[in-house]
């Protein structure tokens, strides 16, 4: 299955400036090698299904190291068969 | 406040190839002058709470002329003072 | 359409202890005169579209007055036909 | 960490009706011995991290055997030193 995933995700506890956080996560799912797209709500990533949860895990693992409370949301969309997800879903609406 | 919100909405009850529907969505949004910026899970929209409430439920009107089952999610972030939001955020992080 | 919705609101601006603000917002849903519960992650309620959607515009200004930033998730399903939805999508899966 | 999760994961190609696929995934919740509760849009599980996101990746998985098109959005709250979360969310804002 080709799994899309956007991920969002930073701390409750760091008041309302949250970027050198987003920042680290971001750094996180760049070395993760999957192909990744930042948007100003989230970053989407593709990959197999268990590549992306390590990743949105290792992500988590790496504000949970100094915040104390973490809010995050993820959405999936997997289809069988898909090749390229990412490109051909935006190419399939514009 | 500037509101920056992530839109995904598609039908349950047309099967698994819903890019027609998400198509005519995108034409709603095109025409509501809103900045909007599509990616692979959602269309992410800035502006005013109501203008952009009020694309949203344009959205789902669309859907609903022809739709017996509706799934949305909205994300929003909205803050005080903040100028090019879709923009801004982005630049803070990469 | 038998519209039913989740939402989750709080401000970022405010420490981690946000649930002074998750209680008014529930005050707004409470005098909406809209079915509604409460669960660990968000309020579901069910309505008519516009009455939903204006009882979620009225959450988010209530936390205007005195929030500079807030954050939002809503989760809607919308089916043609269905009754007391928020009962019965419950009981067909239990 | 006390992590709060509440999954919603459907098939999006067996048509809208859905109930036979959401009674399978809240099976595979049932048995992973976490603490959970059901609502009309997700299902709330709390536990450590990785006893969650096992879990939610079983829920996938048993999907996954039948179906090529599979939707999620997962929602966390995780909050250092929290302990029984589900019920003292809900008790903090009532």
């Amino acid at each position: 299955m080709s799994v899309i995933a956007e991920l969002s995700i930073f701390p409750m506890d760091k008041g309302d400036s949250v970027s050198p956080y987003v920042k680290r996560v971001l750094g996180v799912i760049r070395s993760s090698g999957l192909m990744f797209q930042l948007n100003p709500m989230g970053t989407v990533m593709e990959g197999e299904w268990d590549d992306v949860m390590n990743t949105v895990s290792a992500c988590y693992r790496e504000l949970e190291t100094d915040c104390d409370r973490i809010y995050m949301t993820l959405k999936v969309d997997a289809r069988r068969g898909r090749e390229y997800g990412m490109l051909s879903k935006v190419a399939a609406v514009e």
